[in-house]
Formats: C-alpha cells, structure tokens, sequence
C-alpha cells in the first residue's frame, strides 16, 4: 500500500513539519503541494530544511490540484477548510490541521471565532477516551490545537478519575513557531530572544473553549479553564502548568495510580518517573509527550505539567498519528518518538 | 555625603549585579570586595563586564576585612550572613541579599532551609505596606527573594483590598541567572537553550513561604500559594503570573482601581495601560517593575502578572533601593529605569 | 548648560537607545520626538522601556519639530538626513545615524547605495587618528556604521603601526536589532533562534567601503577588505574577527605594543590582558569596546578581535561620545562602561 | 542482517546523538552502553530524549562488556581509545569519534595533544577523494572533528581543483554542545545566551592540524590554515566562513563548475543555488551539509560557506555514514536528511 498525500499550505510552518513527517513515512507517498501567495515558488526557497523537495513547486490551492489523493492535509488560515472539504467529497480522507471543525458547541466557535460553525468532525487526540474509535476508519479529523493537546493530556487523567475540582488553572509557555510565519514586529528575534511575554490574557485565547471541550469530557461535568498563555525564547515547545484543587481524600498514590492507567499503554505518552520533570528541548522534534504530576498537600492542589513540541505531537505529529489510525496503520508508523536533544 | 560599601560575595551574579549598580550610584563609593573560593583573584577575570574595578583584587570575606565601611552587602551563600553581621556590629548598615533574615516563622524556616532561624530583619520591598517605614534609618535589611518580589508586588494590591480568595496560584519562568553561577549541568547552556522546565514543583520552593507572609500580611488571613518556577532560555528576567479567585462583585473597574491606587506614588512600578502586557525584555537590567491584572470573568478568576528583572529588582537594585531608604538618600537614586532593550 | 535634544526616528531601535542614553545624560534635555509612520502615537506603546517617555507622543519628521533644539539627531533610513540637516541649518548640531555622510569617495556611494552621494561630514569615531579635532566644535557628525566600528577598532592600529599586509579578512557576527525592527519573515524569532547565517557575502555589504576607507587611513596605502557578516541568535552585540598577514619580523610583543599605544588613553576601549578574549555579552548596553590581539605564527598572520554592542557603542552610544566632543562636553559623560551581564 | 552495536561513552552528547541515531537505523540493534562515571545510572535519567532505552542501566567501559558486538562506538575522551580498540581486536568494526586516530602526523598529534602518536585509522569523511575506498569493508574508523568536517567541505573543491591560494583563512561558530556536557563555567546558559565568544585564537585550537592535513591532500601543497572558532549562543550547528586568495582567471563559472562537480552525487551536501546561503537551523538534527560559495573580486578571494550540525554530521552522523560503507550497507542508511526547522 501506499498513500498518496497532498499537503494544502505547504509554506508555513505547519506545512513544513507535515512534510518532515510524512518524507519518513514508509507508506507515503507525496503528492501536490499548494500554497497562496507563495504558489508558483520553488520549496527549496521556502522551505530549505527538505532538500529531498527543494526542486518541487508550489501550485495553488484548488480542489483540481488538491484531487486524486488519498489524503490531504489541510494547514489553512482559519475558515478555509469547509469549502475545499466538501469539493474533496467524502472519499478522501481530510485532515485539518485549523481550528474550523475542532469545537462541538457552536455558540463557542462563534463567540471565539466571529464567524459561522463549519461542524464538527472526528478530534484527532487519539489519547483521550473513545477517540481513536472515532477516528478508526474515518476520512475527516480535526487535528487539535496544540495548547489543548499538551493541556489535555496533563489532566484528563485527574478530571477522568474524579480526583480534581472543576476550576482549571493553566499557565503554558510556547516556543514562538506557534505563531506562525507571517512577519509581525512583536515576533522578530530582536523581541522574543531573552524575553518571555503573556498574551490573550484573561480567557481570550482560542484555545480556551476547547480545552473546557476536553476536561468536561473526562470529567463529565462542566469544568472551568482559567489559561494564560506565553510566549517563550525558543522557537518550538509547549510547557503546560496545569493545576486544580484536589479533591477530598486525594493521595499522591491515588494521582499516581489514575496517570499511570490513563497512559500505560500509549505509544507516545511517558508519564516519567517521579522526581523527574518535563522539558521542552527533550521532545524536540518528537511525537512524544511528557507528563508529571504532584500533589501539593500544602495548597490542596494537584499540579500536572506536560511538555510536546507544539508543530510535532501539537500539530503535524498528532495529525499523521490520526491518519495512521484512519488508515488502519500501525498508530506509530513513521513518527519519531526520540527528541533531538541537547 | 559619600557612602562606603563593601560587597562580600563579589564574584557571583548578585555581588557582579551589585557593583553594576553601585558603580553608578552617584554617593556610593566602592569598598572592599571579598570572595570564598575566589580570593586573590582579579575582579576583571571574573567579572569583566565591570572595566572599573578590573584590577581589584577579591579579599577572604572576614570581619577584618568588611569593617571601616558605612554599608555591607552580603551575597553569601545561606547561613553565613548571622555570623558576619553580628561581627560587623550595630553601627554598619548590613544589605542581606540571601535568604537568611526574611522569615517571621521559625518553623517555616526550619521546614524550608533545615537550619536554625537566624532571625528577621526589616524586609526590603518598599512597596509593600508598611515597609518603607521599617527600613527608615534602620541598620539591617533582608533583601526579598526575587520570585517573593514578583509575585508580591503582582497580587498584593488585590488581596489589600479584598477582592481575591485567599488561594494563589503562581507559575513563573525565571531566568537562569536566578540559579547562580555554580556549574551544573542541567544549567549548561547547551540544556536550556530552546528549553522551558520546572522545578520544585508541588510546594516544594523555598520562595514559597515567603510569598505567603507577604501575601497574607497584605490580605488580613493566611493565603495559601501554589506555587511553580520554572527555567526559561533567557539569562535575566521573571514573568510572574498569579491567579486567585475573585471575591464576588469583583469587577475590572474595581479590580483596576485597586492596582491604581497600590502603585500611583511608586517610581519602579508600572501599571500598565489596558491591553498592553508585561514582558521580560523590556526590564533588562532596570529596576522597574511591569504589572498588568485583568478579570477573566467566564473563570471567576483575577490574573495579575509581573515582569521584573531577577538580578536588578529581584535582587542588588531592590537592595539598593531599601539601601537608599535606610540611610534616608532619595530613593530612586542611582537606580535603572530604563531596560536594556530590546 | 542644559542641551535640548530631538530625535527623528525615535520608533525605531536606534531611536530608542538614543533615548535610553540621552535620558541618562545629565547634560541633555529631550525635546521632540518624531516618526513618521508612527506619527501620533505613544512612546509607550513602541519604545515600552523607556518609562519616563512612555505619555509622549510622535510627531511627524519635519523641520519646524526639529527646529529649536541644540541637537538633533537622525535615525532615518539612507537618504533621508541631506533634506532635513539642510532646512535645519548651520546653527545646529547634527548628528546622523544614517550612512548618508559617512563615505568621501562619491563613486563608492553609489556603487553601493544606488543614489547621488549627499557629501561628507566629520566621522564619529573618535578613537581614529585626527577623528577627535574634526569633530570637535562642529556642527555635523557622521555616525559610523555599527560594523566599521568594531572592525576599525580592531585592526586600526596594526595597520596605523606598519605591522600588517593591506588584505584583510574579517568575519563579524551580529546580534539581529542590526537588522532594524522592520518585519521581515528571516528576521523572526523562529528562523533566527538556533541559527547562525550568513548574508551579503563576496563584498556585498554596503559597510565594505567604510571598511577600506578607515583602515586604508590608517595605513597609508590601500587596503582591501574582504567582509563577511553573519546573523546571530542573539538581539545585541558584534563580534568581530579580523586577520591580516603579518609583515616581515612582527612579534606579539609588538604587534601588543602597537595595541597598547593606540589604546592607552581610550576611556571606552579596553585592550584585554593576554588570554582573556572579548565576547558581547559583557558590553551588553556599554559603550565599551573590547579588543584582543594575537599572532599565530603558523599561518603568519594578525588575527584582532573587538567586541562591541551594535546600538550603544556601534550606534547611538558612538553617537552620544560623539556629540559630547562636538559640543566641549566631557567625551564620557552619561555613557555606560558597565555591561548588563550575565 | 542485524548489526549489533555497542556505544562506549552513552552518556555524553555525541553518546546520546549515537543512539538516536542508531535507534533509527533499520539494521542496528542496540547493545551495551557503557559511561565510567555515570556506570550504574539508568539512561532515562542521563538522557531523556531517548524514551526506548530510558529503562537501560550503563555498564562500566571494559573490553568484556563491549565485546560480541559487530561495531562498537568509542565517544571516550581523547587518549583512550587505543587501548580499548586492541582489547576488542580485529574482528570487529571500531568506530573512534575521539581524536586519537585522524592525524597522519605524529609530530601534529604530539605538539596539538601532547601524549604519544597512537596511529592513524581511516578517516570517516567519506565525501574527501578515495575515503570511501578507504573505508569499505575495514575494521577500523577515525570520525573527523566537527570544525574539520564543516571545513573540510567547504574547501576541498576550490583546493582539488586548484582555484585557491594556500592560505587558508577561517572562522567558524559552534554551538555550545560541541564543548560537552561536563559543567564548566563559561558554558552556563547565562554566560552562552546572548553571547559570541572567541577561543582557542591564534592557531592554537586541536583542530588545526587536522584542517591542514585535508586541504593540503586536496591542494597536493601544504597549505596554512588560521582558524579561529567562536561558541554561538545556539545548542547545535556549525556556520564555517572560509575563505582563501583566487588564483588568477578563476571567474564565479570556474568556480561554481568545480563545486558543483564535487558534489554532484554525493547524498548529504547540497551544493546551494546561487544566491540562497547555508543556516544552522535549516539542519538541525540531519546530516546533510550546506555549501555555498561566492568569488569577492574586489577583494581577490573565494568565499566558501557550510552549515553542519555539529552532533549528527560533524560526529554522530558522519560516524554511522562511514560505517555503512564499512559494512557494505547503503550509505545513506538510517541517517535523516531532513532539519528540524524552524
């Protein structure tokens, strides 16, 4: 078998990843690679980290240049997706790596996003309960956004086995990728090296509805986010603080207990060992995702920290790991589970 | 008027940052500089962003040495600063940049540091309530922690005024010049570029206490701290966000109101206009203070956040800043307002 | 005597660290600030380190704003500063940050900016022969460009001292704010982090001609330079490594001699002692210049190193020393020599 | 087939860039690992970015724990790699990426290393002229230095074809892995950030001779080398700028035509197209080589620039692509060619 996969914005960043990922893939095959403002561009000049593609050239994003694949994954600006979806039809397997199908509620999507709900389709964080049935078989995924992903994989485990209040506190740090390529003065080198700095401080981040999406999922009621994001010196990584008070009777032994069943049998999860924490430089360029927790007896709280690289499990990893599902591959084909470290 | 002061600890990053300031210190005159493992060497080889004083020689750190000046500043390691102090006797005003005097509660320092408790002296961050009065002519300060001072000067005002639950949550990314100058591994550059981690997780930081003196001091109760550090791949530098439940009827109007009236006559602190954020770089190697706060209302939750830099107003510029007010020179005097950016 | 200071271009980074030095300057007063895009906008919104300016507001770069001021300072980009320095007149002094007046021979002006040369004023570095009595009492400044300054500290005295053969070869890495605080995708965070590059290669920088200009000076004959500059992962700072053949029968006890005696009376540049090797970090914010010289025998050549930071000493701190000398100030006043390190 | 291999010095940086790159490798099956101080410690606590083997225990480095292997690594420090190579005899594939083995010259290695000559093996650049003869089906394999390899290439062809002067000059910028993980002072984050650095001026850098011995077998001349390394604030990647005088009539063609000819079927360099300049970033992680070269006709001189990552090409990588050729494997077997980037 091979897949032939095409990649619809192969310029960005998102894109670039998607593209390290699936030329390692031993069933893929790469198709057409489109792009906007940059169709009719060499690769090499845009993307000089994928020598094996450096003579391919952009072509537009239509839905005659994006037929005739297996897959195709969608690294669009937000409200792009649903159009070129449905010209694809249903016998291709889309993955979307925005925001537009991400959200179950649309009245969340409409507050956050300012513009009509596109739907909802299969929540490509094969991690979380009843989700890789979902995905199983399936041909659309909403890969998730990676704050939720690295957030959600700290705490389900806790919301899931009843062991925390429904009041999360979310602090994350994110290597500057996260914000995309477009050139802005807040993320030129000069402004972000040596500095860190919150934004959509408040409950303003997009993200926040679908990490209350995830948690009250698990803990099968409505739980509350508070979620400050920021900005970090570095150009890849998530670091998730989350906490929560404890609810009565919590033990480290029990907290320990609900992580260790939630993840024992993940291929991409590692809960460590204790006293050993998270870090961003550990995973990256992997799919893997670190996570530890603790109780703080002192403050009747529980902190779960998790650590990914937000373009490979928060983006394009996650999204190849939902199509191996979707195809019937083995989940873990083709993804790297080392980081490049130091 | 000329001050004399001596810097015990010379070789560190907080004597190096002390001498930075006091070099510019227009009535301060430099003493002796003395080191442990470090005496006898020049002060160019170990500190040679500080061309003036290339030629100095490090003196042992004894009394002999410290006495004759109007002011020693101690950066030692902790436990050594009772000992010297009382050498020094009552006529000399000694500046403790280490841990050794902050804590009221003998049992938290025993908890904490697992030695005896050497007492409490007046407490160096003048912006709290109270504090400017205390260190007036006064001949002994403690000089705050430097996540104490980010973190007490972001949520102080709220709980002044009633308007938070006694319950904060804290995650702040420090600099690795926080750390110190000891070679360890996990601080080689080659780990914390591109790296965000945490440490002392679970209430386990020894700021921790100090942050609830200051905080429940200001609130009138005992307010518990959740509180997580984290190392972020910058040298200088903490961004500081703290959350607490509002009190009901909490609104931005009062919440801002608050913060105005808590910082209006401060000339480190900046309220920052809305929208605009704090962040790091802008207070490299300045003794200003950035704080911003904001209600995030679909959480129930007050988010204050503070930039500072660790070295400057996190450590030598709030010691000299309480130097200044101890022996009744104007505060602002010699002291960065300016940050080094970008 | 109080000097009334404007500064056109004061959006930018040159523009702000001017105005972190004029702020420090116990001579100078700040008048007008200009932009032109930015034009009516709040200090604190695009120069947030600067606290005290923070309620000013910009106004548009003409000459009735500039008019009335003692100084004025351009920030401007190429091309700009002949139109505005001829509507200000004689009677003022100004000083341009810009390349406009920095080159004498008209042919390489256009070879490398493309438009009719404008003239040529004194040259702002005042640690070159001649350099100070041009600039002393006059009413013009060029400021020199942030690479020629370290690279002409560098080599300078072994050319001026006979010692060196008329090729040199010199590789430079610069911190990114050298670029300037345009958005543009290669200069953000993402790309810049983690990465050296270089750029302008093969003689395409238009600071080569400054270069050949300053050490053919100093030589007595002409020299060729072959320039490479690199893009660093840092925001300040120029590290210059610059190497020439060393002529018959040179030593290093003369080749230190001739540093020596270039140096002896520099109050901003320091000759390190022998083993000790500059690096920007301990200029960050100063004014200093350090410099280190070696003969590797082998290879039969000089290799100089300088070390400066690319806006303070290679910008608005030579810029500063400058007007100092010009207006019969003390040429130290108001300039650090202290780095903010670590 | 399956190579069973064995890495002695797992613990390390090129240690850790070993195994990740061995877990990759479709036909190497991990054997023992071995550290001498770290002897006794489980693997996830010294390198936690390889999650498969966190769980492995190191074994002390003694010829009976690395024998019954098919290859076995040595990343010991300099000196012993001798004597562990004759304990484990002639059977089996040993791969040094020390220094012990790479000089021809006994006179280099003793006035660079200072201890006895232990031989020369064949040199692991299989992209030089005959290495690849030189290593297949051999026993034994010197790994190039990092600077030497980046170097290597930049300038063989300009030499090989006899467009360059013997004279060569050199900087080069590393990251702060190619120093290694023992703690030392000047490699902490805070001291690396923000900074460049030079060391090791003046000739006297190890890898000196190395350099000599390449570009003169490619020159069939001596040719001199002043090479100056400078530590870049940046984890991983070599930027090598190297130039030499043209030898008269070489134009851009002759030049390009001589690159473009040595490179044309070599899998790992990418030869640049005009105009595009080699990054570190752009191959973060892979062992592909980025070359570029420009002719500066003002100055006389050939201006020839690469891009290595210092841990996979410059050791690890350039180690398991020369025992590919050793085994008769495929040579690009295993080995990424693809950056992590941004």
């Amino acid at each position: 078998m091979a897949v032939r996969a095409a990649v619809a914005g192969a310029s960005g960043y998102a894109g670039g990843e998607l593209l390290r990922l699936l030329l390692a893939h031993p069933e893929v095959r790469i198709g057409a690679l489109t792009g906007n403002s940059n169709a009719g561009q060499r690769l090499g000049a845009l993307q000089p980290h994928l020598p094996q593609l450096a003579e391919r050239v952009l072509e537009p994003t239509t839905a005659e240049v994006l037929a005739g694949h297996d897959v195709v994954f969608l690294a669009l600006p937000h409200g792009q997706s649903a159009a070129v979806a449905e010209e694809l039809g249903d016998g291709v397997l889309v993955v979307d790596c925005g925001a537009d199908f991400r959200l179950k509620d649309a009245g969340d999507w409409e507050r956050f996003y300012g513009s009509p709900h596109a739907g909802t389709w299969p929540y490509g964080l094969p991690e979380l309960p009843g989700a890789r049935q979902a995905l199983s078989g399936g041909k659309r995924i909403a890969v998730p956004g990676c704050y939720p992903t690295a957030v959600s994989l700290a705490l389900f485990p806790a919301y899931a086995a009843g062991l925390a209040e429904p009041e999360a506190v979310i602090v994350a740090a994110s290597g500057t990728s996260g914000a995309g390529k477009a050139a802005k003065p807040h993320l030129l080198g000069s402004e972000v090296m040596g500095s860190m700095s919150p934004y959509g401080v408040g409950g303003g981040h997009r993200h926040t509805p679908e990490m209350i999406q995830n948690l009250s999922a698990a803990a099968g009621e409505r739980v509350t986010v508070s979620f400050t994001p920021t900005l970090a010196p570095m150009p890849r990584g998530i670091l998730a603080t989350c906490g929560a008070k404890a609810r009565p009777g919590v033990t480290t032994e029990s907290l320990r207990a609900a992580y260790e069943k939630a993840f024992q049998d993940e291929p991409f999860v590692r809960l460590l060992p204790e006293g050993q924490w998270p870090s961003t430089a550990v995973v990256y360029g992997a799919n893997t995702v670190l996570v530890q927790v603790a109780l703080d007896e002192a403050a009747g709280r529980i902190v779960a920290i998790s650590a990914i690289d937000n373009l490979t499990k928060g983006t394009a990893g996650g999204a190849v790991q939902s199509m191996n599902i979707a195809l019937g591959l083995p989940e873990e084909l083709g993804l790297p589970v080392t980081g490049v470290a130091p």
